[in-house]
C-alpha cells in the first residue's frame, strides 16, 4: 500500500497550478486543465485525477506536449473544428463546447471537432457540462491502441471511451461514461503498479492467449466489451474521432504517459441536441423512461454512483503521497 | 424444414407491390418498402426481408399501420424532423435522407429525426445510402421492449441498433450494422418457429433466470451484449431516438408482428457528416486505419460479409412458401 497525503481542494489547486506554471503553460489553458482533473479526483476516478499531472508535465519539458498551445475553435454552419495544437485536451475541449453551444443553439445541433489533441480525460465530463447547459450531448475520443481488430492480435484502437448525457429537469444529468474495452484500461495499469494479478477476461497477451499479468496485457489487447461488437464500436470511434478530423488513429498516436516519442495527436469529437428544435417537451418525457427503470428494485440510474461520491466527497483529496512529491518538486523547478 | 420458393427479384417485386396496393398504400410509399425488403433478402437478412410483409400488412388491414400516410420532412437549421405518421418506416427514412443530404451539404453536419414510426429495418440500409453519397453516417432505432435495464428483469429496452458507414474511394462502403442484444431477437424468433432450443446466454425469462427454451426467453429478456454497457448503450439509443423525437420508448410501443393494438409509434435518429467540412483528405486517412486492419490475418472490414453476399445473390430469392401464398392471397383480396 503506497504513502497517501489529504488536501483540501484548494491547497491541490495551488499546487496543481503552481507546477503548471513551472513548466510554461499559460494561465487559462493551466487553470482548465487543472480544474478537471480535480473534478476527476471529486467524482471517485483517480485514474483520471492529478496523478496523470506529473505524466503531462514531463511530456512538456521534453516538448511532446505543446505547453504554449493556445486551442483556436473556428465554426462553419454545423460544424466547430478545434486544432488543439497538441497541447493537453482540456482547454481544447472548453473551447470547442464555448463555440458548440452557441452553435447548436443557433443550428439545433453541432459537431465539434478536435484534432491534434491529448488524453481525452473523463469522457462524461463535457457532456455533463453541456447537459447543464440543457444540451442531451454525445462524446467519443480515440486514444493509444490497446484493443486489437476482431480476429486478429494486434492492437490498432484505443479502448475509446463513449459519453452521453441527459438533462434533467430536477437535479443532476443523466450520464452514461464508458469505455469499449470490457473493463478499463487504467485498471490493468493499477494492478501492474500494484503488483497484482488481474482477473482472466479482460486481456490478450500479444500471440492472444489469455492473461491474468497486467505486463502481459499491456504488451497485448484489451478484449472488448461485447466481444466483436464491442471491437466494430471502436473501429467507429476511431473513424469519427481520428478520420473525420484528421487525427492520428490508435495504431499511430504516441504515449499518454511516455515523455518521450511523438505527440499522441488523437482526436475528439462532441455532438450537442438543442432537444427543443427536436420536439415539443423532450426532457419531460425523458422523465418517463427514468421512472420506468427506477420502479425496477436494483436498477440505478447511469451516472448516480458518479453523482453520489461527488457529494460525499466533502472538498478534500487524497492523493498518492509521490505524487504530491513529484509536484511539490516540478512547481520549485 | 419449411417447403421455399424460388422467385425472381422481378417477380417478387410485382408480387410485393400487387400486395401492398390492395392494402392502399400509395405508389411511392409501396415501391420504397418493397424494394427495403428485396434488398434485404439480397443481403442474407431474410428475418428483415419479405417475410417481414405480411404483418405489415395485417397491420394495415386492422388500421395498426396507417397505410395512407405520407412522410412529411421538415428542416429546421441542421435538424430535419420526419412524421412518419404510424404509417411504415421505410418512406419516412427515404424521405429524411433525401432532405438531410442537401441539409448536411450545406450545414456539414444534419441530424434526421423520425417519429412516430415502426420497424427500422436494416439499420445499414440509409447509412449505406449516405456512404454512397459521400457522407459519414450513423444510424439509430428504438423497437419494442425486449431488453431489461441492467439489474431489473423487465424489458423496457429494444435490441436497438446501431449502424455505422463510412465511404471508400474504391469499392463499396465500409459498413457496421449491429444490434445492443448479445443476438439479435430475430434468431430466437427463427428458434421458435424452428422449435428449437437456443444457446444459453442469450436470452433470460421473466424471472430473469438464463434459458435455452426460445419462449420463454421472448416472455422475459435478451442478454445485452457486454452486459452493463450494451444495456446502457441502448438506453442511450431510446433516449437520443424516442426522447428526442417525442415517440414511444421501447415498453410503451406497440408490437411490429401482432395485427391488433396500439401502433408501435417508435423513433429513429440519423447522422450525416460531411466529411470534406471537418478535416482534408478524410476519406483517404480511413483507408490508412482499414488498410492496417486488413493486414492482420483473420481480421475483416465490417460489412465485407453483407456485400459478398449480395454480389452472389444473382438477382433471385429464396423465400419460405408461406409468405408468397400470403402475399398472393392478399394481393388477389
Amino acid at each position: 500500500m503506497s504513502q497517501t497525503t489529504t488536501l483540501a481542494r484548494e491547497q491541490a489547486r495551488e499546487l496543481a497550478m503552481e507546477a503548471m506554471r513551472a513548466r510554461g503553460f499559460p494561465e487559462r489553458e493551466a487553470a482548465i486543465t487543472v480544474e478537471a482533473l480535480l473534478d476527476a479526483e471529486r467524482d471517485g476516478l483517480p485514474s483520471h485525477g492529478l496523478s496523470r499531472l506529473p505524466f503531462y508535465l514531463d511530456q512538456a519539458a521534453s516538448g511532446k506536449v505543446n505547453a504554449g498551445a493556445i486551442p483556436r475553435a473556428e465554426a462553419d454552419g454545423a460544424v466547430v473544428r478545434v486544432d488543439a495544437d497538441h497541447g493537453l485536451a482540456f482547454p481544447a475541449i472548453a473551447s470547442g463546447l464555448d463555440a458548440g453551444f452557441e452553435v447548436a443553439r443557433q443550428q439545433g445541433l453541432c459537431a465539434v471537432s478536435i484534432r491534434r489533441s491529448h488524453h481525452f480525460g473523463v469522457a462524461g465530463a463535457p457532456v455533463e457540462r453541456a447537459a447543464r447547459e440543457g444540451f442531451m450531448a454525445l462524446a467519443f475520443s480515440n486514444a493509444p491502441s490497446a484493443m486489437a481488430p476482431w480476429g486478429g492480435h494486434k492492437p490498432l484502437y484505443g479502448t475509446n471511451p463513449i459519453a452521453f448525457a441527459c438533462p434533467r429537469p430536477e437535479g443532476e444529468p443523466m450520464l452514461l461514461d464508458l469505455s469499449l474495452s470490457k473493463v478499463a484500461r487504467g485498471k490493468v495499469m493499477l494492478a501492474r503498479k500494484a503488483g497484482k494479478p488481474i482477473p482472466e477476461g479482460w486481456a490478450v497477451g500479444p500471440d492472444g492467449a489469455p492473461t491474468t499479468d497486467p505486463e502481459t496485457a499491456i504488451q497485448g489487447s484489451m478484449v472488448p466489451a461485447g466481444d466483436a461488437k464491442g471491437a466494430a464500436l471502436a473501429m467507429m470511434v476511431e473513424l469519427l474521432c481520428a478520420g473525420l478530423s484528421g487525427s492520428r488513429f490508435g495504431f499511430e498516436a504516441g504515449s499518454f504517459f511516455e515523455a518521450q516519442g511523438e505527440p499522441p495527436g488523437v482526436g475528439h469529437l462532441m455532438l450537442l441536441f438543442d432537444v427543443d428544435r427536436f420536439a415539443p417537451d423532450v426532457l419531460a418525457r425523458c422523465e418517463v423512461l427514468f421512472a420506468a427503470m427506477l420502479e425496477q428494485p436494483g436498477v440505478r440510474l447511469p451516472g448516480d454512483r458518479r453523482h453520489q461520491l461527488r457529494r460525499q466527497s466533502h472538498d478534500r483529496l487524497t492523493l498518492p503521497t509521490a505524487v504530491v512529491d513529484d509536484l511539490t518538486a516540478i512547481a520549485a523547478s
